[in-house]
């Protein structure tokens, strides 16, 4: 993992544009629109969770579910995980496999919603958050996501697993209980066929893969035997943390599960700095991995990585319009707060 | 203006991608997760404006202002509409233009945050919404969007210029006070780079303009003499519209005093039909333009429309992840909504 020149951790006072050759896209740092970075915390914070009679995630009301596609561990109704499918899935597992129809004339292109769309319950009591479980449980789970990814490459035409999490309803989880998306494509889809794009640009410049140089110590905020967490040098949001793999892995579904164990203890390192000093925020976190359908298991320019983003802020016309964002909060400056919140023993 | 082929209004049932040749953007369309398409409703809408004392918008606050750039009529004290500098801008007009530091090493380019961001004041009086304005009033807040654009032209290092509105706290307006925005940017931002390139392909491709072509039967909400407003093909968001002119035109600047009258008009109808269906939900306009610098004033695949877009849903975890959208409404069946939507006589 290079190191980079810069490690001025004096972020500038008036506004800068930054872009990276990961995401490629300009981000505005506007430090004059905000209050100070240890300032900022979320203004709706999301309360521990009662106990609930009616949640069909909580065990013993499996019957209320969509279909189980597998549990941790196998075929115990004292289950630790489930992934189900989704009661109201994006996508329909029961229509032709994507047939793509493009009226090259019109510019139109439409292809047959065949994909997948499932849930993972990531603990069987409805009062736990993922951040309370142990590293090797929140490990439990990011297995059961890459054993799902392996299923779901046998469909030829799946082209992109997005795995993610929403916490929280202003961050768009219509259920409190704890649990995340797999959510299975047809298509390679924009964002991730972006980044593909610039990572590739600049490995073709270079010989160097953008995500294994996105480390510099102005940015770090902790480090594990295989991982480290971030904050990226053009961070789109306020906050947003990149947990990476030290060595360079261009498919999520590789990560074993003794080194899932040790990323769950960043992520639940990452996830407590989070609610500690953002009182507590709706989150998103998304995996950031490569399309299936690549020929070499290992891209030398593809990385994935975790990008974990606190909800502070509303996306409004100027980001509509622009896709370009307003980041109040300097990523050195950002990565400092970080770095500094202290965090008592792990339980 | 052609006419697509298509003009069956039924929508298929089960999800469907479809992309367009003006956003090249895959939208996932996903009726199974919706109610019916009248159904949809703003949870959260927006309460008429009550008269406020404290607000540095009204009339007779000028003082509270940030400095104003011009007002309509000049020199009058009782203007109609202002244009004046952010107070809290997110780009700084004080500091050098943008001198692009590219790290082509690390992948890392930086600009100077150089840039302009007013607001235009669309009525003196607090309570008066930009609907409530008759067309002749909407124009010339369209036209003040036109003239500010024309003198930030002057300005080489001005790259593109961002027209828009936020209406209502969840969709980032922090002031209740009907006003829109004016950005002027020292790069191409992504949305926009990415749109003119996929304009170009198509023109490239076919000889033809894919916004001139984005109209058809079943897509169409309104018309008047050189305007329709329409819901694109492949809509990223519930009961988004777009208003287009008829006439091939690049720049938004261009509007003349007349046509913008018409198109005060049409946009008013919009807004009415959005607030009486969707129950006055909050919403952004954004004018989708082309870049400044350009060399014809007239490119032959570039054409500036409105778009406009009720806040219905919440920008979760896959969309961030993917950049994909999961649109629970086809565009057909929100295009008939808003064409059978009645709209008594306007005042």
């Amino acid at each position: 993992m290079a190191s980079s020149s810069s490690s001025d951790s004096s972020a500038p006072q008036t506004p800068q544009l930054r872009k990276d050759s990961v995401t490629n896209r300009w981000v505005i740092f506007s430090p004059a629109r905000a209050k100070r970075p240890s300032d900022f915390k979320s203004k709706t914070p999301i309360n521990p969770n009662q106990q609930q009679q009616q949640c069909p995630f909580c065990i013993g009301h499996e019957h209320e579910c969509a279909p189980e596609i597998f549990r941790v561990p196998p075929d115990n109704p004292d289950w630790k995980l489930r992934v189900i499918q989704n009661l109201y899935p994006a996508l329909s597992r029961d229509i032709p496999a994507a047939e793509e129809e493009n009226n090259s004339d019109s510019g139109r292109v439409v292809v047959n919603g065949f994909g997948f769309h499932d849930v993972v319950i990531e603990t069987p009591v409805h009062s736990v958050q993922l951040s309370d479980l142990s590293p090797r449980e929140i490990g439990e789970v990011l297995v059961a996501h890459t054993r799902r990814i392996k299923q779901l490459m046998s469909y030829d035409s799946i082209k992109y697993v997005q795995v993610f999490k929403n916490h929280g309803a202003s961050a768009g989880a219509s259920m409190s209980h704890s649990h995340s998306q797999i959510m299975a494509l047809p298509v390679v889809p924009p964002a991730v066929a972006t980044r593909l794009g610039s990572m590739k640009e600049y490995f073709d410049q270079t010989g160097k893969c953008s995500v294994c140089e996105s480390n510099s110590k102005d940015l770090l905020i902790d480090v594990s035997a295989h991982f480290i967490s971030i904050v990226p040098f053009a961070a789109t949001f306020p906050f947003e943390m990149w947990i990476i793999p030290l060595d360079h892995s261009s498919h999520f579904y590789e990560l074993d599960s003794e080194k899932a164990v040790e990323l769950g203890g960043l992520l639940k390192l990452v996830l407590r700095k989070m609610s500690l000093q953002l009182n507590n925020p709706p989150f998103n976190f998304m995996v950031q991995t490569s399309p299936l359908g690549e020929n070499a298991s290992q891209l030398p320019y593809s990385h994935w990585f975790l990008q974990i983003v606190p909800q502070l802020s509303v996306v409004a016309g100027f980001e509509m319009g622009t896709g370009c964002y307003i980041n109040p909060v300097f990523p050195e400056d950002a990565a400092k707060v970080l770095r500094e919140v202290k965090v008592s023993p792990s339980e």
